[in-house]
């Protein structure tokens, strides 16, 4: 997966026959090799969801022209939705940081072992704190401390940098600031959060103390694409782990944040790998 | 476990030193030989819990005045409030019901298996749908067919019959009809609910259409005591099952099925083994 | 899923191009609409699997004649090994069933609740005991008691029976009886049992007893189909729960059998589904 | 939780009537205020486990007595086996490392964010690879590269270097090499290992490999104390994570590294509360 390059396309269109057919014959006749195929069929909404990957090794299409190729012979004509992506092509991703650490820490490892094909070229906090951690990597590390008075003017400070940086996607690695639905509007689709409850319970601030409060016996982790709705955008990926009376909130932070970290990094990891798409405030996750 | 004759005390106080001590003491100085001991202490509110179990075997106090004693020479003088138990006395239990069958036959194949020390003489119903499953296992079923009109007749009809059959707790098992406050008070903490939902996610009707319009990742059961508040009672279990966009509706339910009827029976298992006292809306659970 | 009259293509075959697409343009060439489509390719082994389903409303072959229609047209061009089913032909299911009860009375309730499409004709056992469970819901109980001596004997009358009820596929749900190869050959990919372990771990007798000596902190089951290797063939489904060192052998039976219950139901619906293939003793898992 | 300045006892010994009684009496007579305390009976070996936790602010035994006087008031008497530990000391880890970085990484995140409380002086590897990791948070990184032949020479410069280094305990996080009985007899319930599968299945090398070709559905981690029997030792953590059919080995490896780290950090953090008991090759974990 990604060793070859492949072209990657992500389609959504009403439900019809012959939809398979035609995305798969278009695929076949220029002489591409399908590595994945996976369709999905929403049969409330009639909403035909579609992610294929194929290899462009002996593709007859040059790169620059299989958009606008397959507008032509298969979307136009079926009125699909579509977006197009090659695995070889590294996403740019900026993270949003505060002062909690864990999920920080944990993208860096992972991008210094070079597990993802990511660039991260951008941290973006309201506190110095991890200034070092980021830099260490050779990551540039923007402080961007945020009031109610200065909020909208650090944001527009944030998005030329955004720009500046030719960022693709932004992840919230526990950044504590509240976005404003200006900024989102920026990146729909493209800003990943990650809250520290199973969403839809316990929305907002400290769900650890509400959760001990209420004596669940669980506790979980949210990922989902950041919306005007605080909390309320659509699920990447969720996870729990048991706790007992014997936890404390202090347990619970501490179980919880291993959650956090490993929940927001599948999260990524899918919007990476491009299998992701998002209807109706809810996820498509292939594969 | 139970093949023993023991004794188990659940003790609640508020917390100070020595409370293990003496209770361990009053039960080595007259012969007890200690099975398991748990205890907890809460450090937000300085209360102190314990469940301990020992052998009457060479135990020289007779089981009529074991409380008496422990309160004269322990528990009165610490404010202790306790209850006792005998594990050989088979708890009385009655089964609400209404159409879904999956909780009762879970319930009741375990019956049959001889899996639980419970005497289950009488099922409730407001649909006669379930009548043969447990008549068939010498189980008496009432019919007590409910509408906002008669409920607070019936409910005293109910609470006549539990008294002639002398039920000690009540489980509802998937029961869709909302008990009244005067009833639930007849039974503190003595009324096994199972919700279709991870609480306090989804409460009230319908949380598997829920989970699905919201997209969650997870969808979980949470088995509770009935409270006057609804589905906001003390948590005895709760477990999630992972579920993708490719489940419907449907799926969620095939699926929180299963769980529903497991996490029941293992709250259902734990009252029974006295593992559960209740604090402030939360649980302890023991074990 | 199940409601509409449907056909469900299982296809496996060496990996080549076209191969999705020349399926499903058989299917749109006709006149179905694809509801399903699934589709895997093992790279190592350069293997290609897929499962459709398409809907036979509007389709414009026969059914009895799609089978050869699809090898003409298809399969036969591209070496494809594949089966056939109809989502409204119910299988016909038998139980082996020994004295453990938990398994066959999950399915039972299943069973009663309708809530697969299988048709459960016959329970045969090495015991007498759950005679009653299965004759209450109408299904003939035969006894087969088996010794080293008269297992061959017995496997003839069992495969005798199986031929007199028409029988797709059977389920051991926890029969404590070795088949012998020979008998397993009639049947295969069409036995399913249940192992109380998380295999390849603790394979063979007194699982929970080994699991408990061994310290480990979790306790597994798993269902898979039967072949002459015991407690080796492919894997349908598995799951585990967390035990601890409070639970004796006997809380692990406990727990376990919760497990074993739902491990096999799940193994069961899929194999219902027809969403199981076996290659090289793996199985792919559609769905 | 380790605020307070506490003691902590581990007990261990046949069963028999008093024990809680005697410890606990002991604790109170001299004015200590238990602020935890678990115990378990191992009812097939008779045999007693104890671990109990008391504020010392009021206690009227010196630190450094409280040794000498449990054992000649309580633990002869009783024949007790126990070690006495402080909360308020801090224990000193090595860390065994090779080419993986992901359990490094996290168990220094972990450090750095003061997670935890212990002092890491020292990193030993046969790899050059993580040194920066290590020396960035000024912890000294030693190069042993180990080959057949210098393994014991080897091995007796890191008895040195631990020794130096006041080492407490060891944790291997992937450390490729295996040691010698005669190094382990060293360090004996003081080595935490981290295995890639839930053991006992697929110990050894390449359990990744071993479980994506027998086709389960589930992979694992087991983190365990090292003895001489490789893979072999009493279990302190283990989890699992549902793996399908669409898994190569590459996806098993990823998702088993998130897997490994985190138990591997959770059996680090218990062996840290003093939560761990070893007996006959099991673990009692407290808490």
């Amino acid at each position: 997966m990604g060793d070859k390059h492949a072209a990657i396309l992500l389609i959504s269109c009403p439900d019809q026959r012959g939809l398979v057919s035609s995305v798969t014959e278009f695929i076949f006749r220029h002489g591409g090799n399908i590595i994945d195929l996976e369709q999905h069929v929403d049969s409330d909404e009639s909403q035909f969801f579609m992610r294929t990957e194929w290899d462009l090794a002996e593709f007859s299409i040059a790169r620059g022209e299989i958009g606008e190729r397959f507008k032509a012979e298969v979307a136009s004509r079926l009125g699909m939705q579509w977006t197009l992506h090659f695995s070889d092509v590294i996403p740019r991703m900026a993270i949003y940081v505060s002062r909690y650490s864990h999920c920080l820490y944990d993208i860096l490892a992972r991008y210094q072992a070079c597990d993802w094909q990511v660039e991260i070229p951008l941290v973006i906090s309201n506190h110095p704190d991890l200034r070092t951690a980021a830099e260490g990597l050779g990551i540039d590390y923007h402080m961007s401390p945020v009031s109610p008075q200065t909020r909208s003017e650090q944001e527009q400070r944030q998005l030329a940098l955004l720009q500046d940086y030719n960022i693709d996607f932004i992840v919230l690695a526990r950044y504590m600031q509240v976005l404003s639905e200006d900024f989102i509007r920026h990146y729909p689709g493209k800003i990943i959060n990650i809250h520290h409850s199973f969403l839809p319970a316990f929305p907002g601030a400290r769900p650890y103390h509400s959760a001990h409060k209420r004596g669940v016996k669980l506790i979980g982790a949210t990922s989902h694409y950041a919306t005007a709705d605080l909390d309320a955008g659509p699920i990447i990926e969720q996870d729990v782990v048991h706790v007992r009376h014997t936890d404390s909130v202090t347990d619970l932070v501490r179980k919880g944040q291993d959650l956090e970290k490993i929940v927001l990094s599948r999260a990524i990891w899918r919007h990476l790998q491009r299998q992701v798409l998002v209807f109706r405030n809810r996820t498509i996750v292939f594969g």
